[in-house]
């Protein structure tokens, strides 16, 4: 397993852990704890949260991915009659193999721009179904889901999330965000939205670990305490309980120590805007206007499988025959020296 | 965090991993690989384990933990009608939150002897539902589950192992074995069941990491390449799929490099038999003849209380009013000088 | 399809409806009416059944069949992490071929007496689960499932009613009884609960129609208005909601006028009684104390096979190799001259 | 319950049964018969449903309504990883208040033209699926759903059906039709598309009773014998199996006798079309090209509500602010009379 000559950029959880972690989880391996996550490490990583979230009465639940604290919160949070209202890019739309459904509910999906929905969409959605004589034989919208970065990288300004909220509050409608990236758009400059703001914003929010330097795990949020009762069994009963809950306890309360969190993203976010305008220079057409830590490029397939010869990218959809979006993807990880041999090779 | 004076024996999951496993996580730390266990270190895992299982063919995965493995396992088996059979002190009978059933399936259950079931109770529950004139408005059994070690932290031997996989194969029915604490079986004396008498007796299995060594991960095996079409796709689906599925790869890779896993339970199997010695010879009473890393007394209430305040047990159950099973697991990570102290205390 | 020289005793639907209900879907069959349960007839059926049962504000929807009734109302009812108690002879438990854990939820059984359980087993199987230091590990009980009659053909008393109720109530557990053949429990001179007794102490009931004299159909009642919010949404995505819901209605109506419903199961109560007075006097065994519809013989093999010959009966189940308990069951429809020679062939 | 005055043209299912049915359901009513469809009834209809629809192995089964046919037929014929390809306007997708997903299932749409789909946007989906790169995370098509007629009113022709067909097969796809109102498009002049030609070109489908003569009940046909091994078992524990089976067994025996289900939509089509005349002459917008017994009609809002005084029409959908699609129903009981004043009304 020697080093490879090829360039990776495929995405944002090639490598490990950040050596902060790693070195506390070193630390800290001889220690006996509790189970289950009611273990010390857990209960100051769930304090620390609460402190940088400004809410201190959140229940905080550490799962050990993305498409499982989807499942989990919005199979507990949903009644059976209702539905989650998401972009037809979201996650839950496309990629996470039908896990909503297999939950039992619908997707209910709006048309997203640059990966977003917004209130205005959300608020018609609504009133077309309260209007509908035939509502009692559709599902009810339920939930609103949306995830910052999106899925295309773009942010969620801090009016629109407003405005969404708002219309969900309107509407006795739960809001939940996914964050699997969420440290890149917290590390971006064009973004005006803070932890804080999420925490009183939304009903429930996941905070990103896999893809934002920890070994695995995401730390899900519930910012008013027992909305969900029994949530630890539901939990257990998805299995999505881990055993050794201390595990992710110390890789969130290292992310949580000294503002890591905050900070981890910064490398990806100033390596994607140096590739980004490369690209710019360079002619290439960027597919959405994101500005975090995710770039997507329209090739044509010729050229994308020329590139791909000298670097690795992520394949992300075909666009008619002829053309493919791939994406180039930094992280916490990159190395400036690669994004310079990156540049280079375009 | 500083050391604690009492005790701690509850459970075989109180630690993190495996020095071995520690220094490869570190020593990979930095190396790019792709996502979803389609890494070289899983593949170096897969190949590893399919050598120790002697099963060339074998289709692996590795998820997050125990109970994800069995839901996912269950229900990606069983077809909608079928049910799957257990000891009423199964895992999935008792302690998993109704995950099967969450799953849409019935655990048709049986009653254990020392934590077992044997081929003749099975044979049995097949005949009568056959018999029944009832039985197509009646869940069939599809599969029988069982643990090696049993949740009493007893074992099957390869005679009732033979038995019980005979009787399944006549029957058309799934044989499936939860190995959690697998290594503890295979490092104790009184275990004739080896890892390739698994893989050519049973359908499925997983092989324990969580509570034999590693940080989480447990390693699901069908022997059969095939045997379940699409399971990477309903693994996702259930939310257990890993992103960076190099994390339980380079885990495994390391528990079955130099035999570790054969190894890595002896010093759990021979604190255990220390403790049990001692225990026998100041006369407390064992609930269950397990001769593996669990223990299980039946202690006067009073006398639980009195001892918990020195040392960390498991709570196990009640009995009656006055009475109460408590658990002392030893673990791969269990000191001498802890066990000669434990004993000091009884 | 000419009458057969056989006798039928094997169940309670083997005609289609009563005549008074025949006349009315006659009478009315070209009337327009409005789907899904808003029409007249159905509207009349709930006004009369909240009379019958002193529920005036009870809400009330009429379901196609049995186990429909009872997947619906306990998956509607119950939330993910809770299971239901029922006697390990209850229909949900062994003959609605897993539909309660197909939606998601664990059959928590207890052992029967005479096809009942009582107060204290419920209160002690609560206290059980409350003690257990693992209970967030375990289904939480949530619902207690009773059949009246049992499939025994025994009847809860009034007391013992009362005592389940109370238990139930004071653990927050809901109570829900299964009337599938409550019409004749109502007819039976043993029995001591009425309508409104029942309505009085269950959280939700269904009233039996498909065996009490309807071509098909049962009438859930919720007593407590808006105990299940959006249940209509429900019943409808449970593919359980009739679109000509005035075939129910209709039904219903007529059943609940006069008092037929009442009423409508004493040719059946008389005819049981002097077919288990016979069977007695001629040394045969019951197998249950059953004093309504239901007699329950237990056979030796070779015996039930030549009775078989002249009298169709239902099979219960096997007692070992050689012996056998059969059904006899009579219904509303039941004539005397069949009983005379059922009586005389004994 | 006295005659209206105001004319009803709701829906298909506003009266009882087909004088025809109703004879032989009294006629039949003291008969003793076997449950579950055991009967001879069942069965005699069966095998006339085979020898209509030229499929003499034809596995067979009357449910209760459309709903939970389409329910129980999807999630007994997909696997979890599947799911089912549909119009956005298919009853699936709006107007089951989200059975297929409470089933485990996405439901995957694809734009309808005229209430259709077609082979191209089949194949194209399917092509999309396979050439992504990240198909293993996404939901796989594998069924095809259409109605016939659709909800829209219109037809498949034999030439679109074919090309449907081809293209499931050849993709391993299932094909499975809504016949709802399938008399309806039977009956009608311009459908060239015959029952035996279903069952030859779809893996299943279902015949509609309840919008089309029956009191409630619906005939699933799968033309290749077992292709759903214990279907009996799945329609059980989806609380689809009817206890007095022989009532949905004795409806579709008359339907299918003197080759009734062929003729009595012809009504409805004469009905419809003169009122479609009618419409057209007086100048009101049809807002689909519908040939069978659902006209739609796009309204102003206020003229919609000043015809509603004395014609009841099903509501369809607002569009927009202003205005809203209305449906004129007829059905095999329309007479003559109600639609010469209907006309004279508009």
């Amino acid at each position: 397993m020697e080093t490879k000559e090829k360039l990776i950029f495929t995405s944002d959880y090639t490598e490990g852990a950040h050596p902060a972690i790693m070195q506390r989880l070193n630390d800290t391996n001889f220690e006996k704890t509790a189970g289950y996550g009611n273990d010390e490490y857990s209960e100051s990583a769930r304090e620390k949260i609460r402190a940088a979230c400004n809410a201190p009465e959140a229940d905080i639940f550490f799962l050990a991915g993305g498409t499982q604290a989807n499942a989990v919160m919005i199979s507990s949070i949903l009644r059976p009659y209702q539905g989650v209202i998401a972009a037809d890019s979201g996650h839950i739309s496309v990629h996470e193999a039908g896990a909503i459904e297999f939950g039992g509910h619908k997707v209910l999906t709006l048309p997203e721009k640059d990966g977003k929905i917004n209130a205005d969409q959300i608020a018609e959605l609504v009133k077309k179904y309260e209007l509908d004589e035939s509502r009692d034989h559709m599902v009810m919208p339920g939930m609103v889901y949306i995830s910052q970065p999106t899925e295309f990288g773009t942010l969620y300004s801090l009016s629109e999330l407003k405005d969404i909220s708002e219309t969900c509050r309107k509407n006795c409608i739960t809001l939940y965000l996914d964050g699997a990236r969420l440290a890149y758009a917290l590390a971006c400059p064009e973004n005006d939205v803070t932890l804080p703001d999420i925490a009183a914003l939304c009903d429930a929010f996941y905070i990103g670990g896999t893809k934002c330097g920890t070994l695995f795990g995401e730390a899900v949020v519930i910012p008013k305490h027992d909305m969900i009762p029994h949530l630890f069994t539901m939990i257990k009963q998805n299995g999505a309980l881990l055993a050794k809950g201390r595990i992710t306890g110390i890789q969130f309360e290292t992310l949580f120590t000294d503002d890591l969190y905050l900070n981890i993203g910064r490398p990806a976010i100033e390596a994607a805007a140096r590739i980004r305008s490369a690209l710019l220079e360079k002619g290439y057409t960027l597919a959405f206007p994101s500005p975090t830590n995710q770039i997507f490029i329209l090739f044509e397939k010729d050229q994308a499988d020329k590139l791909s010869e000298k670097i690795e990218m992520g394949f992300w959809e075909n666009r008619g025959e002829d053309r493919v979006i791939m994406r180039i993807a930094t992280s916490w990880a990159t190395k400036d020296s690669d994004v310079d041999r990156l540049i280079e090779m375009l």
